[in-house]
């Protein structure tokens, strides 16, 4: 959870350090942060057993991570993320994998292709326009990049007017400006300048995009302006945009890093990975319908009539042992605030048991949806209680 | 997992607070500190729902927990803990419930009831004993505490010695503290002294016990000097211990605490919990030889011979939708070297697959335990994989 804070100054980017990191001095003197991504910190540990690990290595985790923003509709100061990544293999298969699981996790939770979309760049790509194509300068291009990542959320004229503020004149008079717009303005990779064509970033975009077509993911499309915000990525970058008018974002991301678990003093890694937060998942789920239906486990409200528990405890032990997941209320509440208790959750069947039914051996069952009660021994509620289970399935 | 400081500096304890605590003010100017407990956070998320929940209220939650203290066996700085507590029920009942859902876990892992104890005290009892019979002021009163919470750190004589020294002179000429560590010593409930027998809290530790004896949990015993750390314990305690002489020590605890949810200014709901540390489990289930074995969920690995993973998606994909789990090995390696992967993991089946076994339609299927190996057709082998998956069963 606690990183030393230059684990992030090295490669996280610097919003992120300056203005959205939980730091602080620790009380042996260190300068630590509460990390705001899990990416360092996996690379960390795989750095860390690097000679052991088996590769291809496939790892999963669903860290907690802070950031001081301001919270708002899918941003929360604390968020926990899903992270994916493969380590190991350098190839587009495992590019193609990582968005094939990013996929059928949505699909999994019943998202239809046409409710979100998966767009596709590649750093290389915007690297050769960026120093060869474009001849910029490292603090050119660095601008640059920070001013595309903004570009949807800036106006045209603004953004146009920034791309120009950063060329030289020498570059304005020589049209770069214009062939900058221009070139970001392309919506497909075949309209790309031909000198472009034969590079391999391009080709293998194109072989991404035919491979995910073959694993049926064929919602997805080049978008030369996604840059990711983070600095560590070096090749492929996605990133999956909800298509609802009413949500109409940035979902999750990833894309690929093979430089990063170099950075810890070992061999590099190729690595690509995703990290998908609990916060947007609910908002792209609860814009289209598709939150599950999430029941308590509970199948059976036992409610106990007077002070017997002592008395119904053998009973109980039963009823568990024989696998029900049942509830007791044994509190010396009345009866009406122990059925309106009852009323707020959604187990389907309650029993109640006193001194009679304990003597009798022969209980309440009652239906709390339909309101139907009938007595029964305890034998036929385990077995009426299992039907209905069997019958949920 | 960030909380307000003043809300351990209500109810944590001062050792907490001053030495142990990761705690730092935020970008907003707020004192705030990293959760070193669940119970305070819980308490006040039931209070800010008081009245839309229903009770009995069972609630569990896993999160991670930070202490600032030297690492050593049983204690990390970040640890990860099960925290169960039942709301809104104030009798036996409840405090009964929550025993035994900590002793079932134990039990589900495999743990027999002579590997460990579970050691019941009251919290009711020992106010009684410092207030009433022993007639103590809330100075004495709680440096007593203390004293006892780490008596079982101390030498006897160090001991014996810090509650003679808390004692006036005019209690030492009285003899009370040979009687203080007459009745520390005390064993059994029975022993205790004939006027305490009637009162409640010792017809509550009777019944307890009792209970639990019903339910099948018979390794309880009482202990006079159990205290508990915490300060929000307010009636029944209890701590399990292993007993192996390799690891004879606390492993985890819980106890009833009815006036903490008040304290967040609302009307005060009876609580009872228990939080089982992840960190100290280990240590039982290693010790005891429990610990499970858990293998990779992955059945089969799929080893690319050459660069064919366009031409082997199709099947790839089809292995996937016939519900395999299966691993791709794509890099571009050599056969020796991913075999080498292949060993350090727990995979049972690797199935290769190159240019002339996708042309053929036969895949040479390799068992990584018997090392044999045989050519199949793909739907075959989806056919042994899950043969070998309901065996396993």
């Amino acid at each position: 959870l606690i990183e030393p804070l230059d684990l992030y100054r090295a490669k996280t980017g610097d919003e992120i350090v300056n203005e959205q990191l939980y730091s602080f001095i620790d009380r042996g003197g260190r300068e630590v942060a509460i990390r705001p991504e899990m990416t360092p910190t996996v690379s960390r540990m795989v750095a860390g057993k690097r000679q052991e690990l088996a590769y291809p290595l496939r790892w999963f985790s669903i860290p907690n991570l802070w950031r001081y923003e301001r919270p708002q509709r899918g941003r929360l100061r604390e968020h926990w993320q899903l992270n994916v990544d493969i380590f190991g293999e350098s190839g587009l298969p495992a590019d193609h994998e990582i968005i094939s699981i990013a996929d059928s996790i949505l699909k999994a939770y019943g998202a239809k292709p046409d409710m979100y979309a998966i767009k596709l760049n590649s750093r290389k790509l915007m690297d050769l326009l960026l120093h060869e194509v474009w001849q910029l300068n490292g603090v050119q291009a660095h601008s640059l990049t920070k001013t595309i990542d903004r570009m949807h959320k800036t106006e045209h004229a603004t953004f146009a007017a920034s791309v120009g503020v950063l060329c030289t004149p020498t570059q304005r008079d020589s049209g770069l400006p214009e062939m900058i717009l221009q070139t970001l303005s392309i919506k497909k990779l075949q309209d790309l300048p031909a000198e472009l064509h034969q590079h391999s970033s391009v080709e293998e975009l194109i072989r991404l995009i035919d491979l995910l077509g073959t694993s049926g993911v064929t919602n997805v499309e080049f978008d030369i302006t996604l840059m990711r915000g983070f600095d560590y990525y070096d090749d492929i970058v996605f990133e999956v945009f909800d298509t609802h008018p009413d949500n109409n974002r940035s979902m999750f991301g990833g894309g690929r890093y093979n430089g990063l678990v170099g950075l810890f003093g070992v061999e590099p890694v190729p690595t690509v990975g995703f990290g998908m937060g609990d916060v947007t998942l609910a908002n792209f789920l609860e814009t289209h319908g598709l939150v599950p239906d999430l029941k308590p486990s509970t199948e059976l409200a036992v409610v106990l009539i007077g002070d017997v528990y002592d008395k119904a405890l053998g009973l109980i032990n039963m009823l568990r042992e024989e696998g029900l997941n049942i509830a007791v209320d044994a509190t010396d509440r009345k009866i009406d605030k122990k059925l309106k208790s009852l009323d707020k959750q959604s187990i389907r069947y309650a029993v109640f048991i006193g001194e009679n039914e304990l003597q009798n051996q022969q209980y309440p069952l009652k239906d709390l949806v339909t309101g139907d009660e009938k007595k029964h021994s305890a034998e036929r509620i385990v077995g009426l209680i299992k039907d209905y289970r069997n019958k949920k399935r």
